[in-house]
């Protein structure tokens, strides 16, 4: 009824396809595929209530009252602490920016860089969540064709010629929707195509942590070699999602830039919450926390493939993943993802079809499937009724 | 080095003027009135230990996960069930969402319904963190004067008449920056002039709970006879702050497209906060804890306003607030607060000069005092600081 007055970008936004498909999920007979749900297993419940216990001594009614717009120094020098031990990076806590988990950074970019109508090359597919940020700045979407060693070198260069796009947004680890990872070749690639561009790049690495193999982790697209590069981390998947606690560690211009921008969104993220993973992380060892999830998802992410292997028909193809929380299934070309939703859920299994997460396409062949919140059991049980709607398809 | 590629909403947007001038109020030596904080009394920390307490044995891992985008269902039906009881108002959760403070609701209406351009009426003075979050959706706002008991009606009616504003957003109770509360008879004026405008009228309501006097709460403008009215309430200035928790009222198409809005820019508030809010709201009486916040409050008014009276040059006007946090000073014509201010940091006393309550005037003769944040002993000596420095401007 107020449509009038509602503004174009809202009109513009479709409802959310997610929130729709999740409604239909939630029956209990149904296996879901669907959510992106860390595993409980991740919250790492009887440290948090010592560390609740900590604060409340420690520091009185500071984790009550207003706090700074940029975030809490003691968990900002964390964030740099790791960084710097992890990637050599040269920075100081005014490079680094807390944020309302990660969404509210692609917000915040969004508002910092983009003006109507700019050009921001994305992943094809792209994570959801990025394309509804953006979408409220009106931006115009460039797609660039995900293969499974990274970046279609090809197509980005002909894309950064054509479309000189302001913005590019990548997810270089266990990337969401697809699961796959840039090859240490495909990482320096991208870097050699864009490094000259005057282009910020922003690479989200929620999932970066959770690597199943023993490989060596992947060094980030350009990483110490340009101040052009924004890199997102998020305590969502390796601590809790719950307290809404991402970060954005980039050059202290752009830094100060977000802090204006989050000032007008929401003064600053949850007070109580920064002090309590602060406390958390200075009093536990929070790699080997993530050792506890990486074997949980390892065997859980097996359990998947291992039964797509024995009960999918021959001609549907899937990524397996070294790490992250998704795999992504493509159907016979011409097939459409959204048909066969119906299928299975008459079948009581759920998985989010691959529309979403491309900018143009509809009725697509690719779907994604997740494997964290689920017993091996359960999993394999929904694979096979996913099979067996797929033989029906 | 990156202004090339900044968005427009951020090159126009000024560094923020109260954060330097927090800056230079920190220093220990400065009594400062400039803040706005709530004082430590309003933070109920032994009962919201309990409620800690209460919610990881209640409530289990739900407390760390990631949750709904409109708010836990019985933070919700909380304000639901005050709001029938203080309003009559005929509402359900579906017309609730929380927002991670009130400064997010600001943010999300202006994502909702702003184009670049629209018109946006405003009290003059108006409130800085709505300015600021509505610059960023580029936003022409119109000023209609603020009088002691409320907005000029006949400025207002110019200004529909004229501009057609697509919304309006008004403080009726304990104003900031002013600390003036409309009357009941310039409530009804108000309505009156707007109510077959095609326009959303906000009411922002942070302080409205904090009425010193025994005098009745006045009704909202068109309280319970349009669906065209946004109320925005927080739990800020009578819980805690720090844990970022605002909430709209509205029609449910309203919420809804909010809803979506939120979805983009940070998915949810921090639910373990929610939790713990709804817990202790539940086991607490919330109306005998901001009798406690009231009676300080006075009682720091009351020194203030005091110490103006005895010690303030005659030609200073003030002010006499009836609850809030704010009383405002207006100097004689022509002089400006910001040249004052300089005057009063060399005599170790801060305050915010008005001119970013303003949309265009600049060097205005009107500042903003604070007086919940000090004991009622600091209040009196700031004030004949301010005094001195006022005798000698």
């Amino acid at each position: 009824m107020f449509n009038k007055l509602l503004s174009n970008r809202i009109k513009n936004t479709p409802s959310s396809f997610i929130r729709e498909i999740l409604k239909v999920t939630q029956k209990p007979e149904i296996i879901s595929f669907a959510g992106g749900l860390p595993n409980p297993i991740s919250f790492p419940s009887e440290e948090l209530k010592i560390s609740m216990q900590n604060i409340t001594e420690k520091y009185g009614n500071k984790i009550y009252q207003y706090s700074t717009t940029q975030g809490l120094d003691i968990l900002r020098q964390y964030i740099v602490d790791r960084y710097k031990k992890l990637w050599n990076m040269n920075i100081s806590i005014e490079n680094v920016i807390i944020t309302t988990g990660s969404q509210q950074a692609l917000d915040l970019i969004g508002k910092v860089f983009i003006n109507e109508g700019d050009t921001v090359l994305v992943e094809k597919p792209s994570y959801l969540g990025l394309l509804q940020a953006f979408m409220m700045y009106n931006t115009n979407f460039i797609q660039t064709k995900l293969n499974d060693d990274g970046l279609d070198i090809e197509e980005l260069k002909e894309n950064l010629k054509v479309h000189h796009p302001k913005l590019a947004y990548l997810i270089p680890n266990f990337q969401n929707p697809t699961g796959l990872t840039y090859s240490k070749e495909n990482r320096e690639a991208v870097f050699e195509a864009i490094k000259d561009e005057d282009m910020i790049l922003i690479q989200d690495d929620p999932y970066g942590e959770l690597r199943f193999t023993n490989e060596e982790r992947l060094p980030y697209i350009g990483l110490n070699q340009t101040d052009k590069n924004i890199y997102l981390g998020s305590f969502s998947k390796i601590v809790t999602p719950g307290m809404r606690l991402g970060y954005v560690i980039a050059h202290k211009d752009i830094i100060r830039a977000l802090e204006t921008a989050k000032q007008a969104s929401d003064l600053h993220s949850n007070i109580f919450g920064q002090y309590l993973i602060a406390d958390y992380l200075q009093n536990n060892d929070l790699d080997k926390h993530i050792e506890k999830i990486k074997a949980l998802y390892k065997s859980q992410a097996s359990a998947m493939v291992e039964a797509m292997k024995e009960y999918f028909p021959s001609n549907i193809k899937f990524t397996i993943p070294k790490g992250g929380m998704f795999t992504w299934v493509t159907l016979e070309e011409g097939k459409s993802a959204l048909e066969l939703f119906d299928k299975a859920i008459a079948k009581n299994v759920a998985f989010v079809p691959g529309d979403p997460f491309y900018v143009k396409e509809t009725n697509v062949n690719t779907l994604r499937l997740n494997y964290t919140n689920a017993d091996t059991e359960t999993i394999k049980e929904g694979i096979k009724r996913l099979a067996s709607s797929l033989r029906e398809f």
